[in-house]
């Protein structure tokens, strides 16, 4: 428990209210009760039905209530404010007798490893990472320092995760790329996937999500690259710094997306294609073709710039009276050509 | 093996035929053979090619043959009989030694738990339920009565699940959703995702699909939802008593989805929209607002009602020819101009 | 390390050069260095600024240089030097006493099981067959000779695998498949799944990819059929020899699909189709019934033939202009009658 301006210096805030009220809790607007804190992004929210103590506001907002907090990033704040009543629990200490590290692998001082977990051959697991059951790290794999890695993980041989890298549970680092060539009679024949992953700093892997190895040289998440779940990266690709691809997107193999680039959900990419940086592409576009042009948003498949995208979209829908248009200028040339 | 009454009974059937005849096994009508029962869903059906030795059919059916069994649903019949002559066999019995059971987890009678899989502190496992090999239950979890979960499942910490829930192999119960932030300087920052998931009673979950606790509060799964392989659900998502989503159909957060919704495969919802009671969503569609109709069939992307969705591709699939008549009207119209 | 004249002789190529020059390793035409070989598909290629020491190149070439090596297929030599100069190890040897072995199983010679894995009851394993940590095999499975079975991969009870087969992590193979009937009241039931799945030989599974089980009869993968990651194979589907399906990429139950068929990434094909021999699909392509002629490429949802969809999207892609030249016609036509 804390009291208001405690909880404002906690987040930066600028105070207005009672400092000495007591806050348990956070919680969203509609849920928020007596003795919460919850917050608005909104300049102005009417708060006549608010249960909660306290509300956390941008600066600037005209919103009025008893209790009020100023500060540059309402939903920042949130963040802050979620996890400090909400603290993560490790869920294991130490390293499970159950657990079964080679003798050849580094482990840190403060890492934690569940039952049934493997730490391959010569790999090595920086301080402090939490690594909990049932995950396979194999032989020569590197993971950095205050890494928290979820059961059913797998991470393939040689793989560098850098610190503070959460991968979700069962997400598979480093399978083999999608290669395969063919004899002159037709039978497919493996390329052999012989590169690697790396995966920077303060990066996010949702569950069930897999990142191929390169078939030589590395696929590449820069620092800082969040990944939802059941996304497939495909052999090769680099990902720019602070990139985030939601749910069920797919990028082929050899495919550059530069930094601060953001996609929906079911996103498709061809492979060998560059995105630019600050590119945003709405979810379920198939991108075909390359984009050059920084921070433009494209959507559609084949993708399109948005708004020439939404513009097609509001023909098409209606596109059966355009046609009954191009039948009533028949008739009416037929009549005018009768004269 | 069962004589003809008897299967009629446990099918509440009513029988046509050699009450004496004596049925091994059920099998496709197109694969039945000699002593095996099989069934059609059709009011009349060819016997000529026939092989097998009794023939379920609806109520009313006008189909000859020797040995009939009427019953009101004729698949509901084959799903009884399938079971029957091929009993599940519980592949595990009691608690491996070589699970890791907390010591203060409660485990009901009849729980049967495979070698390497965990349950956590504090975690409850209803009477006869059946966990494989490689499951991972974390602290908190309350799993029912009569559930079957099979190998490589994780369930995160504090999930909910009801009676009679099947979980398929690899799927992730209870990931973090995906909620991200940025500093005023543009650095993503994590929303702790904080809230929980609650599965109903007699829900079956697909393999390797994900279902995302929420950041406050809950996703929830009604009774008898199904969800098939692949599938991604969003934190904060509800889903209604008897919805059903096919494989590779991914719900964003917070969205709302009534009860009785059918979808297809390979659909996308976008977030914090409702779906109302029995829609029924095409494959492949794309849904990006609520849809306030109930028992609509909905198709396309963006979303429309599936018979103004299908006349639109009839004229997408033939645009070229309205092009060219187009053309020919702007040929024609310079003729009379030039007249 | 090996001569030119050694490494012509691995691939069956022909000697331009000096059959002494010593060769380290093999890399991209972009990364080679001194001492390394590289290859190019292309007839002529600038070697101007190549630091490798031997380049292959397919019979007929016209490109200079001094190391050239001749082959009639150069991507194939390039997967054959891979694997040469950069050996898969076996990452484990035996079985490990953290293995877990039903006393019935039957494990032939040499076959390595890691720790934490599971074979279960009457399974049997192949010679040679490297299984790695945390896999689960259920009771009846039979898998072939020299399989690679990565970490995480569960195979349920009665599957059959062949020879030479590689299942990437996390995939599932004999999940139930997708079947429900309702009550007349509307309530779900299950529809048990108490068929089968067959892997041919020489098949590749995906990390994370599902193959569910038939109802009745089997799901069946012929010899040499490549799955990417994240792939969804539905109940009874048949996928015939040669055929590779790219990430995620799903196909409905009771599907068939021919020999040597190519499916790009994020595909979906309807349920109770049948794909001829040679077809390709284009990536994000929905596919709505059968494709009959062999050989055809097709493309979009709903699909149609790779160029009409062409055709069709760049006239959607410039609608708005057909628009306003049907506003522009009904102007003069206006025009017209007034005179």
């Amino acid at each position: 428990m804390q009291n208001l301006l405690q909880i404002s210096k906690m987040i930066n805030g600028e105070l207005k209210g009672d400092p000495n009220c007591r806050i348990t809790g956070i919680n969203s607007i509609a849920k928020a009760e007596k003795s919460q804190i919850t917050f608005s992004t909104k300049k102005f929210i009417d708060t006549g039905e608010l249960q909660a103590s306290a509300l956390i506001v941008p600066k600037g907002s005209e919103t009025k209530f008893d209790n009020l907090i100023y500060v540059d990033e309402p939903y920042l704040a949130f963040a802050t404010l979620l996890e400090h009543f909400n603290p993560t629990e490790r869920f294991i200490d130490g390293i499970s007798p159950k657990a079964c590290i080679d003798d050849t692998a580094t482990v840190g001082k403060g890492v934690c490893i569940g039952q049934f977990s493997s730490i391959g051959a010569h790999a090595e697991v920086g301080e402090q990472t939490e690594i909990h059951a049932n995950v396979t790290v194999y032989p020569g794999v590197k993971i950095g320092k205050n890494c928290l890695i979820y059961s059913n993980v797998v991470i393939r041989e040689g793989v560098i995760i850098g610190n503070n890298v959460i991968i979700q549970p069962g997400a598979v680092i480093g399978a083999d790329g999608f290669g395969f060539t063919r004899t002159s009679t037709g039978t497919p024949v493996k390329i052999p996937q012989k590169g690697n992953v790396i995966i920077g700093n303060d990066c996010e892997i949702g569950a069930n999500t897999c990142i191929d190895r390169a078939t030589i040289e590395e696929t590449v998440l820069e620092d800082y690259v969040k990944l939802d779940n059941l996304v497939q990266i495909g052999h090769n690709v680099k990902i720019g710094k602070f990139s985030a691809l939601s749910a069920q997107t797919g990028i082929s193999g050899s495919t550059e997306i530069g930094q601060n680039v953001i996609m929906g959900g079911q996103v498709g990419l061809a492979d060998h294609i560059a995105i630019a940086d600050g590119v945003m592409i709405a979810a379920r576009s198939g991108v075909t073709g390359s984009i050059s042009t920084t921070n433009t948003i494209i959507s559609g498949y084949p993708h399109q710039d948005i708004r020439s995208w939404r513009k097609s979209q509001v023909i098409i829908r209606n596109i059966d009276k355009y046609i009954d248009r191009i039948k009533e200028l028949e008739k009416k040339i037929k009549e005018l050509e009768e004269k």
